[in-house]
């Protein structure tokens, strides 16, 4: 799964410049920062709500489903400000000491 | 940067086993899930406030942290669940039909 | 103004009632609890942004608007709980030791 | 349970001019309206999660207390930007064409 964040960095860049007909991430951002941001918002609150009801059901898929929602649309506010991933991901490294080189030895421990 | 969220979620498995006056993660899920999506609607609203105030500054050192805040609490409410990045990053590649395979051509193709 | 809440209180007990084709609040209910909550955080951000936006330009018109909004769809849910908007007035009440009887000594010092 | 915003919108302007080191709403207004605006984030969350909470177990008590949270904290939003609880009530009343004038006769239909 490793680089799905820098393939996503450059669909974004690429539909950023489409023609807002064309592209659904080309029409938020022809419609501005405050309708990306509203996107954020809408996202997040189902995000809460799909945890809570994951909570009652065990069923995580829609939780899953609304997170993916929440980074995809927060990635989008990044890029409409001329950022994108690799600047959160550097800065969850910085904060956890993570070490982001040593791949080997990062992947021995994950499945 | 590929590999920082799959260590993130080693980071976050071992913390939630963790005592919770040693560690802040552990503490959260001690507080259980209401007290994890309080944290996630804070920082959401604190990453739309400073996406608002890049806007106006064009500095985005304070968006790129509170976007980092916002993922790495998502991160923990999944955890809470059951579930890590993978299945976030899993959702987003098969939304936008990306690989996931083949690092070296995507690499190629980002800095 | 004093009583617009209790008369907005009435529209909404008769609306919750209403064929779901014929009124927004009915329609609401009917897909039920996280959908009102989803129109209650989505009024939320952007009474935010209206605030932020408010902030720079000196207009406070849409920052009104957004909060007469949110407090709308919070009554909603009140409402689908079975709640009105007398539960929370007499809340601030308490907590603030707000009299709430003499209404003629409290508009003597309002204009 | 009529005046109880009027008497509260009058609270909030004594208090902006408070010494912040006296006053809970003082302190809000000097850190800044971001500051405020978290605050209005924070208590819209946990007016969905006390929501959904109500929603499975019937008691409604901390709804109704996160909602008065809520909005309390929009009204020292608004009155950071110079605005009261006249302007929202006069927008609900425009919405919904609620007579804010006739008040007998509304209070007839209300217990």
């Amino acid at each position: 799964m490793d680089n799905v964040l820098a393939q996503l960095d450059q669909v974004l860049i690429a539909r950023k410049q489409a023609d807002a007909d064309s592209s659904y991430v080309a029409s938020l951002h022809s419609k501005g920062l405050n309708k990306i941001l509203e996107k954020v918002g809408e996202e997040c609150t189902e995000t809460i709500l799909a945890a809570k009801d994951a909570e009652t059901s065990g069923d995580n898929s829609d939780v899953v489903y609304e997170t993916a929602d929440l980074w995809f649309h927060t990635l989008v506010a990044l890029s409409h400000l001329g950022v994108d991933s690799t600047a959160v991901l550097k800065e969850l490294q910085r904060r956890f000491n993570l070490s982001g080189l040593d791949e080997k030895a990062a992947r021995s421990t994950t499945k």
